[in-house]
């Protein structure tokens, strides 16, 4: 394939650091709960909650906070203290203030490619959370178009195309999560760069690597996009 | 002014009620509290706790919940149970699963506009929360474009207006706050139009209403807006 016209960015895990904020939370989260079940049976019973729960609260911080208070008062039998419920209020505000980390090579990355391309950002997740993300970034002025979708599907990613008249032919899509950031592109046509985070999210977990050959391409770090490009170009 | 030829839909409380869900949720969360303190307290201390946790949270149903959970918590002094605090989940799903009913006159309004206009949804909150919505009301397709925004100020209607390339003087908004629906807007130098809503929650609350002769109307239901606009034209 040519060179792409447009890059697009996914945003959490891609960009900055997303994962791991949410790991520490859950580790927090097995020690409240320590005393009633194992680490095994609180993270199980917590994903059952989150995905029972996904289609009316959607992703973000604040629903992930409703259903961690949900759980616990089911995991607990309703013997879960205010005091304990208050905490996990609290566990959910730190996530929301939590400083925005950037992953190692993205400034210089971004910096190489806004002269010869337009950069999106497209990002699934909460409005606000998001926006709030991108502006403590400080990333904001390298992108042409932030968009915030609530979920990534091909039906997503074509009206984003088509919003912005792009053919997929012009379009490249760089994330961590196979099955939001990569398949939905793939299938309209487009391409699309791999960069895995250390930790995934098991509802993003995909069994196998697509089969795309000259539109797939996997990389260990967004640092060695440019030269990819140079091959494509 | 000529008859504008983009006019702009507030949602809630101007398509569909919205207010009176919260108003229903507001009484029942009183009742559950009514043994520790009177009405006026609760209604003051939940309000100062949203207020506390806007910037945070957001508008929106999911931040509305942990509010009121923080909000009971501080206000039995951490006696309220874990029952008590899941019955408060329960009536924030509620309130994600309600059916959608439309104002009156909002179909009839609509269909007779569309042929002549290009319709637009600008609505605040939460991003799921407004698409789920938009999709029960039947409505999505009078619209070109459905515009979720975290804030409605003057710089995000610059934004709407902007990218969808539309001159100040040739829109108008019409919705039931002043504050987020007719001040900005009149700001940018369009217009707009108030439809009041029986109830208004006290953040969208203004002392006063504009004056902007030709430009600021005020309507007692969404049915009068065509012979409005045809004497515009």
């Amino acid at each position: 394939m040519p060179a792409p016209r447009v890059i697009a960015f996914d945003a959490d895990d891609t960009l900055w650091h997303n994962e791991i904020i949410f790991a520490k939370t859950h580790e927090r989260y097995r020690a409240l709960l320590a005393h009633y079940h194992d680490a095994a049976t609180v993270n199980r019973t917590l994903f059952a909650t989150e995905m029972r729960n996904l289609e009316l609260y959607g992703y973000g911080v604040k629903g992930f906070t409703l259903s961690a208070i949900e759980t616990a008062i089911e995991l607990t039998q309703g013997k879960i203290s205010a005091e304990e419920i208050r905490t996990l209020i609290e566990l959910g505000r730190s996530m929301l203030a939590h400083p925005v980390d950037l992953l190692e090579g993205v400034i210089d990355t971004l910096a190489a490619l806004t002269p010869a391309h337009q950069l999106l950002v497209i990002t699934k997740g909460d409005l606000r959370d998001q926006q709030r993300k991108l502006a403590k970034s400080g990333l904001a002025g390298h992108f042409a178009a932030i968009e915030i979708v609530t979920e990534k599907d091909t039906a997503s990613y074509a009206a984003i195309l088509d919003r912005h008249e792009i053919a997929p032919r012009d379009f490249l899509m760089i994330g961590n999560s196979v099955k939001s950031d990569i398949l939905p592109v793939l299938d309209l046509g487009g391409a699309a760069v791999h960069v895995p985070y250390p930790i995934l999210w098991d509802h993003e977990h995909v069994e196998k690597l697509p089969e795309a050959p000259g539109r797939f391409f996997q990389l260990k770090t967004i640092r060695e996009l440019p030269a990819l490009l140079s091959t494509l170009a």
